[in-house]
């Protein structure tokens, strides 16, 4: 089962899937948490250059062929293997993040993004998406209480777009499962749970 | 004009494109010479990552994206700005390394990074590109005579399916210039600048 968490910056969305690893390790599942990028070697060393790195301001479709190459990397290397092992896979970002801030933040074209998607994971789709939407002005001021990445420094216009695009892919794919990111921590995670125990006693 | 010199590894294209640039340089003409992977800040991170990392081992389909970034940036940072300021533009390897080394050597299909290098250039091609043919055994000699890189370090069919689609793609592309790298260095020099003078006096 391959799991992702998707959603704006500032979302919770790296808290909820690390409690939801934590939550199925204590009941004895055999799960892996893993994230994009960054989930290889190599994927750190793009992260780097992707997020944090001040000298490297890679140009819009430098940045798509960077993420696209984490993710080619990522998925080779740790998704596939641990799948094919049984494992529960819960992954921070994957393919949807690159439609909502390549195609809605930045504008690439969608048809581009998806065959770009496509191309770098070689059709692996995630079993279940949950999205953790939130309004982009919370999610922004969350995201930048501590040191802002480059994504976090783009404009209130660059982040609801992300999040528009967001939620239009979650309406047309029943895989999506969309969840008010505004309310406590705990209330959003006994969502998901309640979601996850559906899926696995299927 | 925006030239490209191509070839397998030693076929000693960076020579003679160097050699071309300072013989444009000495008769006052405003010429660039810069070359890929690594043609820019982030392309040289992405350079090392590709060639000479050995923690850094990218699967086929991260490296192809790696390749396809670091020209999206050089593209846009250095070749599209530099070719707009009307100078004469010499890059050692482009596109068509792509095509021979992915598509030809590692087996991609060469529909698929056709459109890749369409993407990732915007569709930027050389006005001219000079082809240095070498047996691949020769090639592979000099190439690792002192410190193998990566792509240096594939079987010697590996590089023998590259040649072979080099010389394939040459065979269907008026703008290429297929050369005996086999020769002496003076002598494929004299052949290069032969064919620059004819272009630049039309």
């Amino acid at each position: 089962m391959f799991i992702t968490f998707e959603g704006p910056d500032g979302s919770g969305k790296t808290t909820q899937s690390r409690l939801l690893y934590t939550e199925l390790q204590r009941q004895g599942r055999d799960v892996l948490w893993t994230r994009e990028p960054g989930g290889t070697a190599i994927g750190q060393k793009i992260r780097a250059l992707l997020l944090d790195d001040p000298a490297a301001r890679a140009a819009p479709p430098a940045e798509l062929f960077l993420f696209a190459a984490d993710r080619a990397q990522h998925v080779e290397e740790v998704l596939r293997p641990a799948l094919a092992q049984g494992k529960i896979v819960i992954c921070d970002r994957y393919i949807d993040s690159t439609t909502a801030y390549q195609a809605g933040g930045r504008g690439f074209a969608a048809d581009f993004i998806a065959r770009l998607n496509e191309d770098s994971t070689g059709g692996l789709s995630p079993d279940l998406t949950f999205l953790l939407d939130i309004l982009s002005e919370i999610g922004l001021q969350r995201a930048t209480r501590i040191k802002a990445d480059k994504f976090e420094q783009e404009s209130l216009n660059f982040h609801r777009r992300v999040r528009e695009t967001y939620l239009k892919i979650a309406e047309n794919n029943s895989r999506f499962c969309v969840l008010d990111g505004n309310r406590a921590q705990e209330t959003i995670f006994a969502d998901i749970l309640a979601v996850i125990c559906s899926k696995l006693n299927k």
